[in-house]
């Protein structure tokens, strides 16, 4: 099958400076705050992203070497298979994480939530369009307007 | 910046044949069936996924050249960032999509609510945790469990 080769369109920097220090499972440390520094390139590709709350990034696990199928989430004491699982030891090491937007100045992109290292390569930003209970109010900028 | 090179876990079967075909915007045609063949290797992996309701799948918009920083979606007059937007011309082509997962048969995964072509490289699988409204009821496999 082919291979498909990605180059990060930017960097995120976060307080976790460990894999350790990373909250896990499914949930966010509320209110930690981090940011985006994308490569100034890209920037014509954020307008109209500041309408939306919250946002899907697509980052890269990029200190997991190799993969293992049996994942052992922590927290718990049981095995899962590692797609029934957020761990960062995937056949592909892609990570995925809901964060709040706060603002964007120049490529620089404000946000709270993250759960990956500092120094993490992102891939893209998408707009978080589903709207659920657990992130309180989700403004989805120029969507919302169209309707 | 570093270079990341990703090979498909599997293929993801729909019935739409051309990008035209499948459904545009955030929502999905409801009840749309469509299946994951899953590449043997990897079938360890599957472990314990059979007990959640929906999956994220994180795939690759193979047919997409080259990218646009400023998209025009379908139904849309206005142009927004392609950040901002769910395009296909990004400059990681990556697609991302939350399904229903009806039932598991070896490593055939079969699912509803696709909108993606028919023969797309599916890059990983993704339990889906959050539960929004809009989903209906949403299960979390093992994780409900430990709650």
């Amino acid at each position: 099958m082919d291979r498909f080769t990605l180059k990060p369109i930017g960097i995120i920097h976060t307080p976790y400076k460990t894999t350790e220090d990373c909250p896990k499972g499914d949930y966010h440390n509320k209110g930690v705050k981090a940011y985006i520094e994308l490569q100034p390139e890209f920037k014509d590709g954020l307008m109209d992203l500041d309408g939306f709350s919250h946002l899907i990034l697509i980052w890269v696990f990029h200190e997991s070497e190799g993969y293992e199928l049996i994942a052992s989430p922590p927290h718990d004491e049981e095995q899962h298979g590692v797609f029934a699982t957020r761990s960062p030891k995937r056949p592909n090491p892609i990570g995925l994480t809901v964060v709040k937007l706060t603002r964007i100045e120049g490529t620089t992109l404000y946000i709270e939530d993250p759960d990956m290292i500092d120094g993490t390569p992102l891939l893209d930003i998408k707009p978080y369009l589903l709207p659920p209970e657990t992130l309180g109010e989700v403004k989805r900028g120029w969507l919302d307007k169209k309707k």
